[in-house]
């Protein structure tokens, strides 16, 4: 999906999050968004946002001299997802379809985006928690999900934020065992996940987790190392979360499904939906 | 009150709004976009937003070769509040303080923003309107407002938004007979008030209504005519509405009162209060 116009003010406002979480210097602040305005001027259209996303948040490292501006607030996310995971764990094994259950959960932990909310506040996470067991989910779509991961003999998870793969644990949980490989960002953007955040949230004890080899904010292909490509091949099922990973992958030839929380109007348009409403889409080579 | 770099997702979003109100050409909004990432990499972060919003969409009318691209916006929001103004009308006559009720009635249709918000439905300024008339607000500074009214000799109402200013009359019409002259902008830009909603509103026949000569959202001095000058050192009390007017003159050595609601943070920050607050406060220099 290509870049659009509305995604510049949002680009923006990401500019201004990241370097006041990590200077309180406001002529450090102008400075690096003169820089970004400078760039996204210069931007080619036909670039998805997160391989814009990618080029943006390099500037703000540079500038700002810090590896990781939202360290701080991935830590706080997955510290709010582990206190929640224990009743979360009891809700999917008191469910009478646990599978739909992790599949509800793991798309409202999509939520914990600091791409799209300059702030997040624990009760809006568990609000949207709350709002995931009700809404509606199309269950011939979970029947399907259920079949695939049935079916698959290699999945490849692609997790997308902080806090937000613990969530996506609860859902490895549910799969079957043994046919899952959990992939991270192979650098720190935004508040994705990278190794940290999944050995933090439990991930690399339960499955092989592997680093994509890139620093954008989605999954780039061709921006990705040679082992990401290996197992992104030979994996028969791709699980993608969030909505970089959409952005990035919705055209791509390949059996997908994208689990997301529409958080904006650009998405939503593209989904043909409302923003806030919860995802669950098969993509890819057999939606043709 | 200077611009903040939160201004800046705003313009973009602002300029969106105005190419796509105009045209459904995309190389067109491209093209507008660029021409305003230019302008806004280097302005002068001394200047208030209304200054640097003035130059914006000066670019945006320019390139559009449309000199009112918000015209359809403002006719329906006058249309809109000409509707609500019977019940309106008939809330302030059953009230048992008219005055209050006519201020918070004026301050709550100060929601008809298009700088701040890209859609404003119908519901939202019944549902606004209905929040304003159980909303705090401080009987001391309405009565402090109302005995300023009583004593001035020469009141200048500085109005704001097209559609708002139907709301204005309603207070206008609870004001000291005689006292009071309506200033609107100049020429078009935003949903601003020109002298064509005044007609509109029935204002022009209600009081004197002047233009201010000035083609910015908010009330430059500098910028404005000799006209308006002399009414404003003539008036011993100036009534400014909306965020724009409060941006130009919160610093002003002139006895002002400033009603509005508060839609963005910059501003919230400014006045100490939250996003949503609806503000009756007086400035200038009896509050020194």
């Amino acid at each position: 999906m290509r870049v659009f116009l509305d995604c510049l003010p949002c680009f923006l406002r990401q500019t201004l999050d990241a370097v006041r979480f990590v200077t309180n210097d406001e002529q450090i602040h102008e400075r690096v968004v003169r820089q970004v305005l400078e760039l996204v001027n210069n931007i080619d259209a036909g670039q998805t946002p997160p391989a814009i996303g990618q080029q943006i948040h390099r500037v703000i490292r540079r500038a700002t001299e810090n590896v990781d501006p939202y360290r701080q607030r991935k830590d706080d996310s997955n510290e709010l997802a582990m206190r929640l995971y224990p009743q979360l764990k009891e809700r999917i094994k008191n469910s009478s379809h646990p599978l739909e259950m992790a599949v509800r959960l793991a798309i409202a932990g999509n939520v914990m985006d600091f791409g799209v909310y300059s702030t997040l506040d624990d009760a809006e996470v568990v609000k949207t928690v709350d709002r995931a067991l009700v809404e509606g989910l199309d269950p011939a779509r979970v029947e399907e999900f259920a079949q695939a991961v049935g079916d698959a003999r290699e999945i490849l998870y692609l997790g997308d934020n902080a806090g937000e793969i613990v969530f996506d644990r609860l859902l490895i949980e549910e799969l079957p065992p043994g046919k899952v490989t959990f992939a991270v960002r192979g650098a720190p953007v935004l508040n994705d996940a990278t190794r940290e955040d999944a050995e933090r949230a439990g991930l690399t004890d339960l499955v092989a987790v592997i680093e994509n080899g890139s620093d954008a904010p989605g999954t780039i292909l061709e921006d990705c190392s040679e082992q990401f490509w290996q197992r992104f091949d030979q994996s028969d099922l791709v699980i993608a979360k969030g909505q970089g990973n959409y952005e990035c992958l919705s055209g791509i030839d390949k059996d997908v499904f994208f689990l997301l929380t529409v958080k904006c109007p650009v998405i939503a348009t593209d989904l043909g939906c409302d923003v806030g409403q919860m995802i669950l889409r098969r993509g890819g080579v057999t939606s043709k």
